[in-house]
């Protein structure tokens, strides 16, 4: 892939990737880490709980989502962070075996008011599994560099 | 502390957390898991890099935010999940050796129309750090079992 800048990603810019599976194994290390509940950590527990079996943390969807748009290497020269995320949304579990694709279009674009080098974008990220369900979505800033002359 | 349920976590409650340190090998760690960019990830790229020197992943400061709520232990028995979260924002950077403690405060709740067993709160969440700054904060969604009777 091209290096991207500000300037690349209009409106209309539209990517996604290739499905891959998430794995109970990687389900439940990430909830030992970072989203302890019975649900996401334990299978026996999970089957009595409100989803009748062990989903995915929430979290590690959208950092799955995350991590495949960062994957692409599109932005590595032009990234110079994020100030926040909006509309972050959760509507399907993820059960362990779903394969997601991660799905990104660029809403959303304007220049830096004050500073000449740099700009925001509006990019809705989206995770569809293996039935082509919408399984989460967010609407995630991203400042860039513009393409050097 | 006893078991929290929609009931009892009315808007105005407000509970935080003491200060913990986040750590360089912590935040390189992360980085290398979920946010490969080269000023999460590297110290020394990251010094000619936006920021001039390592910052953590602005994922990694929500996720450090949503595991202190949950650690309290208040919604072990309550919680059924989430459908989402609104107006995350990064503002400022958190580098290696910054202490953050969590805020959280109920700013709305309401019982579920179609569901009498539950409810659903927005509670804020916010990072600050040892100077008292607010680098990081989110309005989050809790789906929680109604009080038993």
């Amino acid at each position: 892939m091209p290096d991207y800048y500000f300037d690349d990603l209009k409106p209309g810019f539209r990517i996604e990737t290739e499905p891959m599976p998430v794995t109970e194994e990687e389900i439940i290390a990430f909830a030992r880490q970072w989203d302890p509940q019975a649900f996401h950590l334990d299978a026996e527990a999970a089957k009595k709980g409100p989803y009748g079996g062990l989903i995915a943390s929430g979290w590690q969807t959208v950092l799955i989502m995350f991590r495949r748009f960062l994957d692409l290497g599109l932005i590595r020269e032009s990234s110079m962070g994020s100030p926040g995320v909006d509309e972050l949304r959760w509507y399907r579990p993820v059960r362990p075996g779903d394969t997601l694709r991660m799905v990104a279009e660029v809403i959303e674009s304007r220049p830096s008011r004050s500073k000449p080098d740099r700009g925001i974008i509006r990019m809705r990220q989206s995770a569809v599994n293996q039935d082509g369900e919408e399984v989460a979505s967010m609407i995630g800033m991203l400042l860039l560099r513009r393409r050097p002359d």
